[in-house]
């Protein structure tokens, strides 16, 4: 395959590049970088000092002797970057993690909100246009999230939700509530992208991935100037990867309110592998299929527990804390999500065991010198100035 | 009630704007004169002259002793002057109408799709977060379209429906399959905007309108110099006013495919009233009230068949014809959608009678000589240059 990787300088991408070009297809990565900006924007660092992607491609190439093309560009505010990219490249799958990731910047404030919404928004627009006039039977694995759904009082379907009302019946996209103006930029990419394959004939994948989590690929651990963008802080560090760093250090878990909130999760490795199952399986011409990217579920409070029981057996003295929600969302819910798609197609989890975690634990604490203590504690209210 | 017209240079803004003005309530408008720029990009001119809005200001101020406010702001790149206009006029009820309203023009080119989505939501978030920080108790009225839904199968509802799922139910918005990336951008709105009621205890009334049409009402009656811009163009006429202007000129009425699509439509005096009824009764702290705004529903074929006898009948010479449809959309379908709330509050339509498409075909015969003719033919395909 020719697999070009949008935001291939990030936590996903990176690895992602690493995990094609090692199974030998050709591979592209294209990133503006503007994460690192947005990164010390908010004051976060990855947990690992990250090489500029020239410098990690060119340990790559050292290492395995395989090369990855580099485009640095824009691909929401240099349309015609993009556009020649893609021309040179001549990829026929993409796979698009190039957005604004994290839900807690989005709600910043109203600068950061609109950053989020019109670069992943316009990106995903620029995209679609590139694509229908360059490659229109190239495969696009677009990153969404589980997020996007919210947390209904139904069962969470893949994408796709057949109804009946009034005693007739249609197939819809399923209705989604998402938490964040982030998840929000998310929930239009998809409906922007349902649009392209129904008028264009565009062939699109979207992954609604769960928390990922993890240190390492197979890839990363290869080198140390091979390493991915481990965040650890409030703003950029998904939950479990938080938790980690804090019972690595000693620092009280945040548990936000109880801690009820149960989300779909997967391992960094399982990322990877989904989405090497959907290039393998691509959508048919004028097909938008979702997949609920995601292995098992848990509840923060469990988690919280988890971490705290295998630290302690560690010899780490840690404890968790109930904080303040910072975020609007249901303390308590049902949760029951669809995950079988990918599975059908072959993937074997690798599932949150006691080892994993602890091997997590004692990887970040190799580290723990240069964790930023301050950057752990959240300080960013989705209730913003409203009294 | 003090009311702040967003979007006030426009169609239904301005009209708007007289109308709460001549009924005792003090009035602002806020535009930044973009859709004059649009209109002049592909060539469309509205059939009267339409003076700047300050001359119209100045005109309804001569005619009928009524000041109106104006502020002139791009309420998507310029958030500071949105914000310092909130600051002071102090809005009760905001009614925004400052949207990219076309959808061929959103489908003309990536750089259209982009402005578009841009432009709308953009200015939609920047709305949100200035009254979440200055006017928290203020209602917004925000107008979306009926093409949001697309044409389900099923019963369209008023933007919420009560789904059963495997034995479980919740209510949710509805869920929608709109036709074009500038019904996409207020599907996005009403995701947003559904959000910010939910999380920062907004007030919104989302009304998802019909196709209007109508030359003049009470107001805009007064004096020409207070005539609203009346579109008859491919790109942004509504397919009412196109038909009329057609016949009134003796040009073969451009019916899309075969004319199954159905619409729901309204007379423009009806979308004033519309909104002066939303405005009366808003919605509560933290609703998300969406109201389906239009009176009748016919087939386009229907439409011009009924253009074409009633002008035949005045002694035009006229007769329609089945162009390729440049949309993608289906050619026939259900088309069921509910229209109570805004009936209960007390909407008396005005329905579509043979006497008044009379009196609108006389009415564009009298500018007959200033139509560009040019200008009626669709050049816009929604599959652009995908081969």
């Amino acid at each position: 395959m020719r697999i070009l990787v949008l935001g291939g300088d990030g936590y996903l991408g990176w690895p992602t590049a690493m995990y094609f070009s090692a199974r030998g297809h050709e591979v592209g990565v294209l990133d503006n970088m503007v994460k690192r900006q947005w990164e010390a924007e908010v004051g976060a660092e990855p947990l690992f000092p990250i090489p500029t992607l020239t410098r990690r491609i060119s340990t790559w190439k050292a290492e395995t002797g395989r090369g990855i093309e580099s485009f640095v560009v824009d691909m929401a505010n240099n349309p015609r970057g993009l556009y020649n990219s893609i021309e040179r490249f001549r990829p026929d799958t993409i796979v698009h993690y190039a957005e604004q990731p994290s839900a807690p910047f989005s709600m910043m404030n109203r600068a950061a909100c609109v950053e989020t919404q019109a670069n992943n928004i316009v990106g995903t627009l620029n995209l679609g246009h590139a694509m229908m006039s360059l490659c229109p039977d190239a495969h696009l694995i677009k990153l969404g999230t589980m997020g996007e759904y919210g947390t209904p009082n139904i069962d969470i379907e893949e994408g796709w939700l057949e109804i009946r009302h009034n005693g007739r019946s249609d197939r819809v996209l399923f209705p989604k509530r998402p938490g964040s103006f982030y998840h929000l930029s998310k929930v239009c990419d998809s409906q922007n992208l349902e649009f392209m394959c129904r008028v264009w004939g565009l062939r699109v994948t979207d992954l609604n991935q769960g928390v990922v989590y993890g240190v390492e690929t197979e890839e990363t651990a290869i080198a140390d100037g091979l390493r991915t963008s481990f965040h650890y802080d409030a703003v950029f560090g998904t939950v479990l990867n938080r938790f980690v760093t804090m019972a690595a250090i000693g620092y009280p878990l945040t548990v936000y309110g109880q801690g009820g909130q149960t989300r779909g999760y997967l391992n960094i490795r399982d990322t990877l592998r989904c989405v090497e199952l959907a290039a393998q399986n691509p959508a048919s011409t004028g097909e938008f299929r979702v997949f609920n990217q995601f292995t098992e579920t848990f509840s923060v409070a469990d988690l919280a527990e988890r971490v705290v029981r295998i630290a302690t057996q560690l010899g780490f003295k840690v404890k968790s804390e109930n904080l303040e929600n910072p975020r609007v969302e249901a303390a308590q819910h049902r949760y029951k999500a669809a995950n079988s798609a990918l599975l059908s197609l072959g993937l074997k989890p690798h599932l949150l065991t006691d080892d994993l975690i602890a091997g997590m634990i004692q990887s970040v604490a190799r580290s723990s010198d240069s964790i930023d203590k301050d950057s752990l504690k959240p300080n960013i209210s989705w209730r913003q100035n409203r009294p």
